[in-house]
């Protein structure tokens, strides 16, 4: 484990010199810890396609906007190291809060623009802000000194985050490659989160209605019937327990609505997003549609 | 000259390699042009630090808050490409708008923060957001791919910017180091400035209280005679022609104001930053204080 990025540095070249390629590959599996099988499925991605696989875990005090979410996030650093050494991961960059933020919380930031303070970042002002600056940081640290392939990986479930990561690649140019990671589910049908620990049994039930919505939208798309997105929505916000903030149909890349007429007779691929809260935890989910 | 990203990271890394050694160095001289005796003297530094040196040129359209600013901005680059050549530069990174901003201007960009709406970011909302984000892009088309020590040098003309970058190559952990280059100045003391051309004789004469002013602080300091900033102020909004922007001593890293109980006997270095627009042109300078 390398605490500093002097120390994850040095192993990364190292590694990668193990090698003995003139280009290896070298995957970045960025998490905040808490790790479950959707973590799981991230670095066993990265395993099957590179030579090298580095994760991090950082909670990331600049992504959350309250403090109260920062101080209860959970944190399992020996069974998240446990699990990422079953998956097959070198290297874990794990360094503290003084590290990543030495003089405090930085003043240069990377900023989301307008995509965002949709959606997610509606409800939780400057997340996005806070998500791009410590994954810009990590790519920097993590970025191989010698000739490499570098790819990094994120999951699914945070469509937006990852729609922004992509952009924030492409508009700054960085030298990376970003692989999404499908969504994975419990046998319930639950997109696994580090937040569901903190569903009760009776919460959980009704959570269930965010995929059954979305997979009602799945099969309309692919039955070529109307989306009938106002239904699904019905469905989730006539769930006890559950309130609904949004549910929309978008652009998979730039996440800008797809227009009501427009739903009825998909064109091409588009994506469910939905957010709701149940039993006062946040919940998110999406679907890709195809029509 | 390369013109695209992939041209110039494989010219790159070829003239890394071509230097037979281990770890050379890069040096980088980010421009907009219009180059003056103030380029040479960057592209001159960074050639007496470094195995090989590139200098870009792009007149960035993001950092321009005014479009009649940017369309009259000088462009000249076949005497830029002269200069650069003669200063030794082996490479030089020409590329067009569309190149750096192929999906139009970005929608993630690099956020200045609160040092970026201060003296020069207060007379020109989003200037700075605009330098970040294009020298950030410029650094990763630049980032060598073998191992090598990479520099990027900047003009301490402008003082700001050159804070600024530093603390988004700390606060983003860019694997580059910022080499400030010192001011250059004509015979008559005027600071070399791409904007100078736009100036009458009567005009250039007016601004030479600038660095006059400057200099009456700098022998204050060095004497260890109070600064008497009011003065040095009175001086320049005395002058006809010239209207004072703004005339502070702040501190040379962080560009806070140094309060005006402690200009009267500085403990350490400090900045005096200066502008004005004289006939209608708005120039800067800047000079060290040595208490």
């Amino acid at each position: 484990m390398a605490t500093t990025p002097a120390e994850l540095s040095k192993a990364v070249t190292e590694l990668l010199e193990a090698t003995g390629k003139d280009r290896p590959a070298l995957g970045l599996v960025p998490t905040m810890g808490a790790l479950h099988s959707g973590h799981a499925a991230l670095a066993q991605a990265a395993r099957a396609d590179n030579d090298v696989v580095v994760a991090s875990i950082f909670v990331n005090p600049l992504q959350f906007d309250d403090p109260a979410d920062l101080a209860r996030y959970p944190r399992t650093l020996d069974a998240d190291l446990d699990l990422l050494g079953q998956a097959g991961v070198d290297l874990v960059f794990a360094p503290s809060e003084a590290t990543m933020y030495p003089g405090g919380l930085p003043l240069v930031r990377v900023s989301s623009g307008g995509l965002g303070t949709r959606f997610e970042g509606a409800s939780r002002p400057g997340h996005f802000d806070g998500v791009l600056t410590v994954v810009a940081k990590l790519f920097h640290c993590v970025q191989p000194a010698v000739p490499a392939e570098f790819r990094a990986y994120f999951g699914q479930k945070d469509a937006q985050q990852v729609a922004l990561i992509r952009r924030m690649a492409a508009d700054l140019n960085f030298p990376v490659q970003i692989y999404p990671v499908p969504i994975v589910r419990a046998a319930d049908g639950l997109a696994e989160s580090s937040r569901n620990v903190f569903l009760s049994e009776a919460d959980r039930r009704s959570a269930l209605v965010l995929s059954r919505a979305l997979g009602r939208l799945q099969e309309n798309a692919s039955s070529r019937r109307p989306l009938d997105l106002p239904s699904a929505a019905a469905l989730v916000s006539a769930t006890p327990g559950v309130e609904l903030d949004y549910f929309e149909v978008v652009d998979p890349l730039t996440l800008e609505p797809v227009p009501a007429g427009v739903q009825d007779v998909l064109s091409g691929p588009a994506l469910a997003l939905v957010a709701a809260r149940v039993g006062g935890i946040r919940l998110i989910d999406n679907a890709e549609l195809h029509g």
